[in-house]
């Protein structure tokens, strides 16, 4: 069961509904990209990772649904699709990049529509296979950082669910939980959605990783407490001089482990750095319905006020003084970022 | 209508029920002590200054209700209540202040037991009066520090229903509003139990001053972003060298406010202040059921997986490092705390 799959036999997209979880396990299908672009609007599918491949497979259903079946038409809807699917989330870079690779692929000349719609259904797969590779890489990298007895913040959801398989931070903790290493998770909730409270408690339910949900305004009482060896996250968007954009609240919680010398760790494929940002404060954050933050009910009724507004930016930025280590599938990257990913990119080395 | 209160009719405490708000607006009445102390426990009525005199209320219903009516049983029941409500909750000094004031009144001679009784009635009628007179001293000192323009983050309530009447950190910016100053307030919603989203915005409503809620967590991106000239907050106790217990989520808050140069201001009554607490860890932090972490709903169904388990430490410590300015009714103090504290106490001076 991934989190993003394409259906052979029907030529659908397949996507859990993470809006559903953890009350109910439903697959939705796809088989029009202006509804795959919604849903990954809504957040039926989110996580950096798993928005990239799906975009990905967006292009798939344009060339392969184009209507009439020519080439021609297969790539004025490629176009569209690229361009709605471009508009969905504009804070995560996967999806920009997971769009220019396959737009590559599209632009290549064709002899027909179907060789363009094998070649696009190629790459995707290649992609979301590429994606559990990636992430597995990363896993064993960033276990390595993990010990044995540690507790661990870990913020927003970055597991299976936020990739096509496996994940990111989370991925390096389900890593080091089958190493043996007894660890425990405190787990953000992560407001406004719930990511942590829903996603990741789920998961660890699953992998049988210990765990406590707190809020997320907690996390510096316990970093404070000393209770706390370190604090993983992924990460939406890193720009060239390693400042994170992330799941709102990153920025908080690095903070307090940084006051408390509680080492940051950040975790993501090579393709959430964009060089083509210079820094942080460059990085576009979306900002959310006020809704997500005022429909929230306690005993069935609703909490805020009639009447009330709200502000609901969906990131924020870390900057890359506050983080220890950025963990990608080529091994962890240690501060200064920009000298030591250089080197990384130049050698290929891993540099745990 | 005030917070907390006494009907001489009937002779019995009237609390609003801040577990209702904003959704309905109901006032509970109480002639057993038993219940008076669970209500406090339960957080029908939270905030140190209102916690304070609803104990002080306690003892009066303990001697009114005393079977038989006799001097020695009252002072018998004086005694239960004073255990009781002293257990009710841990981190407030304000209610250990408030129920010592009273004890010195029920340790007197008395002729009878009427003549007991009104004195502890009296003296508990001083003390809710006297802590309305406080607070608005400490709204008219705190008040100052608000500039025409200002943006302030809030965290939890710290309003009227904090107190008797008017409040704390919410009383000096209502004071600021009625100043004529024109402010807007990002109000945290406060998680676990949204004091911010439920009590603080409903009372904003009313003032008819400008506010937005977020969440707790997105504080560090608006204070980043520049968005913000203050951030104001109230105090469950602050130890002798100027560290501040406060609802969870102050000390993260604090940190970000510190790191972007934006002031931060604690607000408090001089109860609340405790010498013989040397520092900020040695404030006893109440945790709380988990339950108020994972009962969260939205669509009416739960967020959480099965068998999620929570923690919830109902508070956590700000050290004196990252303070501006602590508001109280004598003065503002700024740093360093126990210095310009002491010139207080001696001179009784205001420090503005």
């Amino acid at each position: 069961m991934r989190t993003v799959d394409w259906d052979s036999t029907n030529a659908q997209v397949k996507l859990i509904d993470q809006r559903r979880l953890p009350g109910s396990l439903v697959v939705l299908s796809f088989s029009r990209y202006q509804e795959l672009a919604e849903a990954i609007r809504n957040m039926t599918v989110r996580g950096a990772p798993a928005i990239g491949v799906t975009a990905a497979f967006g292009v798939v259903l344009a060339a392969w649904y184009a209507s009439p079946p020519t080439l021609e038409e297969a790539r004025r809807e490629i176009e569209k699709a690229s361009e709605l699917l471009r508009e969905s989330r504009p804070t995560a870079v996967n999806l920009f990049w997971a769009l220019d690779r396959i737009l590559r692929v599209a632009e290549a000349p064709y002899d027909d529509l179907d060789a363009l719609r094998q070649a696009l259904l190629t790459e995707a797969l290649r992609m979301a296979k590429e994606d559990v590779q990636t992430n597995r890489q990363i896993a064993m990298h960033g276990s390595a950082l993990i010990e044995d007895g540690d507790t661990i913040i870990h913020h927003c959801n970055t597991g299976a669910l936020a990739a096509v398989d496996w994940g990111t931070a989370l991925g390096c903790i389900r890593m080091a939980h089958e190493q043996g290493k007894r660890i425990h998770i405190l787990v953000d909730e992560t407001r406004p959605r719930l990511q942590g409270a829903r996603l990741t408690a789920w998961e660890l339910e699953q992998y049988g990783i210990s765990y406590e949900i707190i809020c997320d305004s907690a996390a510096g009482a316990f970093l404070r407490g000393g209770k706390v060896q370190k604090v993983f996250f992924g990460a939406d968007r890193v720009a060239a001089n390693g400042d994170v954009a992330n799941k709102i609240g990153t920025y908080m919680l690095s903070l307090a482990a940084h006051a408390n010398n509680v080492p940051v760790v950040a975790v993501m494929p090579l393709s959430t750095i964009d060089l083509h940002t210079p820094r942080g404060e460059m990085i576009p954050i979306e900002e959310r319905d006020p809704a997500e933050v005022l429909n929230l009910q306690i005993n069935g009724e609703p909490v805020v006020p009639k009447g009330a507004r709200a502000r609901n930016p969906a990131f924020d930025v870390t900057p890359h003084t506050l983080i220890s280590a950025w963990v990608t599938e080529r091994g962890v990257i240690t501060s200064p970022f920009d000298v030591h990913f250089q080197t990384i990119l130049e050698t290929g080395s891993e540099l745990i």
